[in-house]
């Protein structure tokens, strides 16, 4: 672990608790609830959010310097992904996952 | 995340904390420590139990019953890492999280 | 790549093959289609299957002996992915791509 | 597979090879060579670069608009990835799979 940077740490498990949420909703309550919740925009935007999140914790966890711009882009599907859910409804633990994602990686870009 | 079924969420932590390890650990500990921690059979070793930890977390994620399988792979490979580590030394805190994980996957196999 | 083991080469590539149908398969096409396709059973089936094939192409890429019990979970899955596939209808090029993976790691797994 | 758009899939695939070239390469010819090819900065390097590509590719496979900012980063880790490469030497596959990669990526982002 990080023990040298918490910051780091911190980030890399908001970014495996949204890539969490996002994998498990995307492949059951939102298909379970049908309408817009499973159209293939949004969990097309679920999953890609989850990926992305999955492999900044990655290159975090790596260590290497080229994860400033990782975050910045994770920051902001993040934020687009928790908007989308927040939109739809029933989806309170997922945007909240989101946006404390967002928040941590915007720390780690900047 | 998985309220319903608490053994499952245990696992999906012990195994996101496995691959953390072992991958923080092979591109930065065993590099810097150079010898047996660096060669490629040991490096190989810690990132495909990375690798399996990390899948093995995303089908138990996502709900599959097809996780027993994997589960049981999970828990071998995680031993054999653990071996290789405890064997090398300096690599006390691997070495615990690769047996925290191969207990809950075992669980979850069975 | 592997040039000093064709095999593994041609298994890898269909690991990845099969990854892909399964992940745009399972975010377009089945979602589109509705029905039994969009169920959470049958997406979370293609999206396990697609995560083990992607973690089985990572491990042999690695080169890791650990291969061996991966290939043959890959193998189990792509079989059963590919039968429910089939079960379902218009889902052809997965169904191939599910069947030539399940093939290829079975002899690596041998 | 994307047949309705061919560069589209033809970056799939670049990302795939420049991904399998540095997770291949990173855990057995660089460690084998030691010196600099070993150290924890160009492995990591390698290993990033291996990760934003897989990831690139998943997110193009699943179709999201999501995929322009993650190609913009993809094509520049890319990039120094295959910079690094270049000066140790004795990585020339990996410098051709690193800026062809950096190519289609560059595309897809514009």
């Amino acid at each position: 672990m990080h023990q040298s940077n918490p910051g780091m740490q911190t980030c890399i498990e908001a970014c495996l608790r949204c890539y969490q949420e996002c994998v498990a909703m995307s492949t059951s309550h939102c298909l379970d609830l049908g309408g817009e919740h499973a159209r293939p925009v949004h969990i097309q935007l679920m999953q890609s959010c989850a990926e992305i999140c999955r492999a900044t914790a990655h290159v975090l966890n790596i260590g290497s310097p080229h994860h400033r711009r990782l975050c910045a882009d994770c920051a902001e599907i993040c934020m687009d992904c928790g908007a989308d859910c927040e939109r739809l409804g029933q989806m309170d633990v997922c945007v909240a996952a989101c946006r404390a994602c967002a928040e941590q990686c915007r720390k780690m870009a900047a």
